[in-house]
């Protein structure tokens, strides 16, 4: 089972070429934190832009930068079959512990629960290693249904789901649909308390590259039963969740992510950074976070050892 | 404060006419329950097909088939600011204790949210009775934002909102920003569960009009802190809420009610009553309902007393 | 048939009331014109806000300021079967001779091609003057197709139908499927041209409020061969068509007809009027179109008898 | 200029294996109309499931195939900038004449005018061949406002747009901005009378493929003013363009080609091929366009010098 926060990480790149040295630092520093592990060439990760021999590398790098017990999740979703296929088994080679395969964006139309589902059997019929599923309709165009869901969880090699569909009841439809050692985790930071409760068991969520002790301690909050706690810290984070999310995208992460002591980078083109005033927001929603929490957050992701603030409680 | 489950009645038709007799019959039937009150004229009340003199009509019955200490919430919006208006005073007038007021669902390119303030303002100002706002933007177009919604809720006469767009974050969102006071009810079934412990404080759910005691039921183990009764119920309603809204609509729930033992009549032309086949299906779901939870649902909504199956412990 | 251009008139109000004394007169006024009739009570005459007892009186008033020989259609339809049939007996009664009459906009997931089938061939059965089928889905939600369109126009009293898609192709797929004697009619003033030559023989488009000259115009050239006039006089109303429609709605084009000589009055709660900006560049657009055409256009729709420009030659 | 009728190719696929002697032949086969050059590489092309490498030999194939005389478009677009840049070189390299550059089709809410407007500038300046622009919102999430599209207009290198908006007044929008030697050509077969007559100079359609013949008729029928006969056969073709485009897609395209005599191959994975039922309605309907031509069609196009059958006078 995937249990805990996983930050999808961007990619790191200097005047457009990946940078190796940030990517490598990061994810260090990120694995000093509770976090069970990370997810490289998400969407956040830029993998839209990111080219296949680049994909490899960040793979490698990440694996290296990782204390072994961790999980390393890699996407591999591609568009045609086969090219996902390949993806898969480099991803599996270059040390990713899982591949996660979005749906094919293209031709969306023609992406029928049963052109999804023999697309899915194919890939994880051959990839090394074990394959979750990722819904996010608003991003990818074609939706995978719960029954999709609950088809392709008895796959041996298909072991859980990525759901950034924001919808708790569809959450709720797929966890009654499938076996109890099929892992679901949401990409919806903003339903990170919800989800839980409903019997998700993690969380790939944006803002953990941010403030991943927060996320942590969130996460910790409803495994252990504090829901005020929990409840309290779910919606601090919401309006930061949202920001390096739906409002700013992988710009606003990345912008974010240097607020908090990474070196975030810029996003390469046709992306564009963020404005200064974008930036100026941020700030503000970290301090605010800050003084919410008693945490020093604008540097590496908060004091890990420091109290809950009472705020919190 | 709004709390516990409320059904969005239908409207009774015998050929293509009010009736009276059902509508006091179902009330008084549904008011033998824990229900807190109910809710006419909305859109499971086909409030788009009703004349404004049988809309008094219906208010004026379902009060005096009412105990006096349950609440009784009248859908009350139009169009026009005036009609809405004349509606809130017509719906006091007639026994209504809230006047639920949805937003203009025409010229809605130009409902922003500035106009939708001035709207919900001007008419909470003149409403003899308290306003609730209601969200459904997948339905109404407009979309109230959280920020409205806070807005509005300074209002002396604004005390509540029904918040029908399926989304907990959102939600959560809007719990962030409004004060303790301010009663928010979700209308989509299958989030009860995650609402509630979200801080909502009830629903208004077609599915209560068809199992009134295992709604009931499943805000009271959530209200006590049965998480795990709650959720195994939640996740049991979830098929036949899905049913009585999204997939069949007031048709689909008139058939429900008829076969729980109530008489749900038929909807008004244009809609179209459901196939035998739907009927089939729903009678297969209510069945599953009771055998999941030991009680009998198909006569009248369900044995009030009867203890919850060992299926949801 | 019907052939030509109608304006869809707005309804005037004063201090919220309908202003029967402008509406007399901008009916009188516009139909000093070579335009075919106009259409009372539509999207433009804000029907969704006027009330019955109104719609009756705009009907009557508008009867009495036209000539006996031009044509007066009025918007009839309702979200219910019955109130669509109430609505166009009470236009029949009042001097309308055709019906428009829209889809229901209310359960739009439940308007099947079927139901939609079964609603106007109700409402056609009873109508006293001939009904004119509605396509607007942007507007309306629900859609009518080709073939629906094409079944339900072999209904003795369904002679024609306004579309407003926006889609040639959809425009001509109707065209190849329905009689010769039945009237299809654009919604759309920018693709007047494209769908003239389609096969459309006129339009109600909302310009024709206030350059019904120009609009006659375009129709004349079109249906007289002279293309590269009509061409040219086609792009160069496509600006203010769409600022009085896409754009500002109702209160744009109510805006724009105040400018050219009218008394557009001003739209009903909720509607905001437009903008000192907006109305700024309304009145830039006219002055183009005057320079244009040679025309003069801000005082009542510009000089019948005018010559066209060197600009459009 | 381009001028004109342009097939987009479809890749043919054997065992999952770009077919290079199928291509050749198809190429051939289709240069032996009056068609003004062909697009490789577009979304017919299946241009999201081939690989850069197999995308540099389709290219060359298809110049070799070619008269020198004839244009040879290749889609070059891909979501990163550089790729696309790469793309655009790669093409120029093996022999295509113009670069068609969709616009990126991730991360779609960051691309604003100003984004795209960027990217598209970024893209020309580097290009060894010409560039066309494509905007197609409903497939590729982005549009190209018609203010965006005269901005870049103004870019030497950039001399075109493909429009497959399928709205003819966003298309004469364009047209009324952009200077006269800038070509506008359509991506919707069933409106290219209306298009042509709006002042555009040709179509990329994927009817073309199948019966290019009665695609270039058409063209020279609007060239030629022959309006009646161009106006029956744009509706005649109508319902088999619609088949191979928003129906069924690229599968019904190649399944389409093959009935009409040419080796359409099937879909690469995850597409899947159409139906038998799906192959019989493309059928009847090549059936009855040789009933309404008296052409031919099920043998490589048609008969080229075959007369127009008296349905189209």
């Amino acid at each position: 089972m995937l249990r805990g926060v996983f930050p999808p990480l961007p990619t790191p790149f200097t005047e457009d070429a990946l940078d190796e040295g940030i990517l490598r630092d990061t994810v260090a520093s990120l694995m000093q934190t509770r976090l069970s592990g990370l997810l490289v060439l998400g969407t956040n990760g830029e993998s839209f832009l990111v080219e296949p021999a680049e994909a490899d590398r960040v793979v490698r790098v990440a694996r290296d930068a990782m204390p072994a017990g961790r999980l390393l999740l890699a996407g591999a979703g591609c568009d045609s079959t086969r090219a996902t296929i390949d993806a898969c088994q480099r991803a599996g080679d270059h040390g990713a512990t899982h591949a996660l395969v979005r749906p094919p964006t293209s031709y969306t139309r023609f992406m029928t629960q049963d052109v999804l589902m023999a697309h899915y059997e194919r890939v994880a019929d051959t990839s090394p290693i074990p394959v979750l599923l990722y819904n996010q309709p608003a991003v990818f165009g074609a939706e995978l249904a719960a029954a999709t869901v609950a088809g392709l969880a008895r796959h041996d090699n298909i072991v859980g789901l990525k759901d950034s569909s924001g919808n708790i009841a569809h959450v709720n439809e797929v966890l009654a649909r499938v076996p109890d050692d099929f892992s679901v985790l949401t990409g919806v930071a903003a339903m990170m308390y919800a989800a839980l409760l409903s019997g998700t068991t993690g969380s790939i969520i944006a803002i953990s590259n941010v403030v991943p002790n927060l996320c942590v301690e969130l996460y910790e909050f409803v495994m252990t039963g504090q829901l005020h706690k929990a409840l309290a810290l779910q919606r601090a984070i919401a309006p930061l969740a949202k920001a390096v999310t739906t409002q700013h995208g992988v710009a606003g992460l990345k912008a974010a992510m240097t607020l908090a002591g990474y070196d975030g980078t810029t996003p390469r083109l046709p992306l564009a950074p963020v404005s200064p005033e974008v930036e100026e927001d941020l700030r503000g929603m970290l301090k605010h976070l800050e003084l919410f929490t008693g945490w020093t957050l604008m540097n590496r992701g908060g004091r890990p050892d420091g109290p809950v603030a009472e705020g919190m409680s």
